[in-house]
């Protein structure tokens, strides 16, 4: 089965498989307390700069709602794209574990605006009405657009004018450093996030994301507040040697730049055909298009990808760090067989 | 390094590794819609019977958590033992999720006993007080006793005649079965366990638990409070493969035989010694005893254990699936010596 | 003091006043088991036909949130309108209390149309996704508009369809049946509503509201969600004595006719002025109008009110079971100098 | 109807109600903004000492259930006796609230002492473990008994010594300051309470309680808490009004103080019966009694009160201000009479 429905439909990536068989060697204390662990979250701060904590998590639900939970108290409320993950796609994990509500501001293409943002920042010392406390943001979003670091910029200085924190779902964190071309400090905590959701499944790994908080403070509970949020892993070794095997030899950046590369040959092909439309900037690894109706559902058949925008006839399709060329071609060569029919 | 410390500290089993390995292969649907947890589920249903509605989760405390969370409200009361993992060891991840009270029942051994049971069910139908609606067991206990299938039964019975139902924590069901040298199912679903938490991190696997709910009605909505509760895995082909190889020829008895074997093997050494108490019976994996006070921390240097009550010098030294021969032997060895001395 | 503020800068009208003292006799069993809660039950299920369970609770967002938390599970979410005072006013309690989203929906002077909600129930079956189970309208609406009893009807048909509730936030239920001139239950039981909010304190109460669930099946659980919810009054008479005055001769009509009557007067006299403009329609007992930036805060210093939306000069003013007709006088004629002025 | 089966049976105080019928003057501001409500925090404060942060709430649940939410994270514990009101008589509202565990500590005639809360103090910094965060004690206790103010200062000590809070729920502080003849603070913020709930309802008012915070940092969000808790009242001069009765002319000792001695003089006389055993101090107005089972019931009928352990066939007697030494001799002559029979 090869498709373009999710980056996790994905396998691990093999220098990834390699580093876990390597690391079941004898025994080794639970909970992170191994060597693999320290190495990897040295190479976390190596990468982002201290102070940074640093904290596993097993999937981007975890790692978004108890991000959250460490910057809230039940009263608050997170503002965030319409089409944010945690708003549309964490079933109520962030409202059950939080109490908090998610407020939706209107997107362009997936990304927020400062003067969006600022109309739901408001009532602030109303007890009737919740309180705005973190900005959350997906990086990529949700449209497989990119932040610029600027505009990061932009939204924290809007977050500190009144008190809030920024976080960033970064579940495709490395397709963003990839797209942007710079460090992802550049775009995370020198721009101003505080608390990080930083992806790993989606780029290669079997499980396993980490949460990095930059301000000490505010993690200095989340290790109570990872447990109590069933995200403790006891056999840690096996997520830290993933993102060893990740963060070694630049395989985020590998697996992300041939993952991009791959949305690009597929939007190029893609917008060769009269009737399809490329509808988001192709930032990352993700391609948006509205294809006439009919050819979706055998185009599906064919090669497995989601309808996005069902209204819209918009799909989603979705390339991996083991995306091929072949696999754009037999999708190609199909759209166009059912275009011609 | 190698120790007693916990059979989380142990790695993967090689047979669980493969599975791993030869799992990863092309793309596959997420969220279990692959062909892996398709198979092991049917897998599942011929261990246990039908109806068995099987969900994998990430941990233990997941599999709890949610499992509780499927039949609870929150003015519910979960009875349990003083010494359950639930209510000592889970942080406070069950009274968030779920919002029930938990209330410890004394114990002999870890094992809790109709009567003593029977004593925390009252005031029903009274709002100002929490109503008790499950009675949670572990199998193995946290004392390493196993809980015979009449034992399982009566508290069935008395569950069943106050509208409870009943909870098994089965982190290491495996040894709890070879211990019993009686199937699965004599002891959870034919015993009258309503939903079982059935462990598979401590008995060789990387991570995953399996949460199994024999009464179809209580398992309407799992799928949901599983997304809810932060346990949905995308990438789930890697959870299903293993519980394939671990139910696959006998693999979780050949673990859990072993390491009930090595278990009986270190208490018939310990007990040789005088001044040497075994202090619980030795079910399965694990053996509690109490120490010469002098002689704990530097035998902890050489073969790393946990002292489980400081005040009586107990600790507690568990085995698994790959302890060998020569550790007891290091450890009876070690400890000789420090007698000696 | 004399303002325009809210139906709850009131006091508490003569008759529920004579009823709280005329209930302070001799000792009464608590938690509701006296005879004037018996009584007021009753009355209740007189007017709203059986099956009717009525609960008394302390305010309009306890009897909101625990409401929703007897229709819905955690993973559910809850469709309102934009404005609703569930969304807006309540801080997170309902999120907090019941672990659901709730979702907005564009609404029409307030009221949510079926086409519109219509297109926020999807995803039904995603565990990924909030699970809609609840559609929630106010009546009046926080715009002082009121549903026909048709437009509550297909709203209600719209549930059904997708197995939803119909939740009703009636903190100014009498308002409204005194606007439309029919039965309470025509709008209500009569119309779909599965769960009602009765609102005592903006119609002369000194504090209680009623929770009328008119399904028993969810009416189950709700004394154990009454006490955990906070919201079980020990001195139950005080609650029941009031709703027993206001049920009685039909005070809770006269009350609504006459402050219904004082907004129809006030909107009339705001009307005549150039640059005033009434921007929602006057069902009840509210009052929007738009007025010239320059006269609010003066206008406000005399005769106090909220101004609603500060981007369009938007105020709401809000009469009473004892606003008179000298308020009005002392309102206009200040509006009319500083108008001059 | 007289009878002693709880202070709540009770009604409202003449000058309790005068007052309320006083406040009922044209508009107020609503939720606190009021003069009255100034005018009784003054109260507060000239009573306890500043800074003194006060707000009301309904019920004796909301008020222990916030103030707690106040000073823990949703992964602490909460230390009390096995027979606390927080632990087995208000729902599980503290758990789902909080999300906290609350943690019973074996007491001596209801209260406890620093050694037994000392032996669950333990695991501090272990995420598997809920954190102990606060001691919370009754005053009186449910067993009707007083801490002195060295007792409270005992625990205080040991609060502070750990980093934990102590938290009073003075649903009866009435009776206790009548008890010990000393101000309020001298065994609350003098004896290093935290936190206090201050008890109305019992002593006289129709609702109504007060939670006092002695530090300020620990107030900073408890009117959003307040308010997400559904125990912000709109028409809150009526609970100030009963307040300041209350805490005028010494009303609450007044009352305190006689239903204090009519405990007194109910213990005096039941003890004076063969077979029957006055079981804890009588400190301020709770009688618990152990009688001969045969009379219990009938007893019963002719002057209601509750059996508190039907085991023992103890029973509990509640005294209150407009207790009468007739409803005493009512009752001891029924119980003669029965106990003749």
């Amino acid at each position: 089965m090869r498709c373009f429905a999710s980056d996790n439909y994905s396998g691990v990536h093999p220098e990834i498989m390699e580093a876990i068989v390597r690391a079941n060697h004898e025994h080794a204390p639970s909970y992170g307390n191994d060597e693999i662990t320290k190495r990897v979250i040295g190479l976390f701060k190596d990468l982002f700069g201290e102070p940074c904590e640093v904290f596993f998590v097993y999937n981007g639900t975890g790692a978004n709602t108890l991000g959250l939970s460490a910057i809230t108290r039940s009263f608050n409320s997170v503002l965030c794209s319409e089409w944010a993950h945690i708003h549309v796609d964490e079933s109520t994990a962030p409202e059950l574990f939080t109490g908090c509500k998610l407020i939706s501001v209107p997107s362009v293409h997936g990304k927020i605006l400062p003067e969006a943002v600022r109309e739901k920042i408001h009532r602030i010392g109303d007890p009737h009405h919740p309180q705005a406390k973190v900005i959350s943001i997906s990086q990529l979003t949700e449209y497989g657009t990119v932040y610029t670091p600027d505009e990061v910029k932009a939204l924290s200085a809007l977050a500190k004018e009144h008190g809030l924190w920024l976080h960033m779902d970064g579940a495709r964190i490395s397709n963003a450093a990839a797209s942007l071309n710079v460090s992802f400090r550049t775009f995370t905590r020198d721009a101003g996030v505080d608390v990080l959701s930083f992806g790993g499944t989606k780029n290669g790994m079997m499980f396993g994301e980490a949460v990095l908080i930059f301000n000490p403070e505010l993690a200095r509970y989340f290790h109570f507040i990872r447990k109590q949020g069933m995200q403790l892993h006891s056999k840690m070794r096996f997520i830290s040697a993933q993102f060893e095997a990740l963060l070694s030899k630049d395989l985020w950046k590998r697996n992300a730049i041939h993952a991009n590369n791959m949305a690009q040959k597929l939007a190029a092909g893609l917008q060769q055909f009269p009737g399809v439309k490329i509808t988001q900037p192709v930032d990352g690894n993700g391609v948006f298009a509205v294809l006439p109706q009919h050819v979706i559902q055998p185009l599906q058949q064919e090669v497995f990808f989601y309808v996005w925008n069902e209204k819209l006839n918009e799909v989603r399709m979705m390339c991996s760090f083991d995306t091929t060329e072949e696999d754009i071609n037999r999708l190609l060569q199909k759209l166009q067989s059912l275009l011609n029919a």
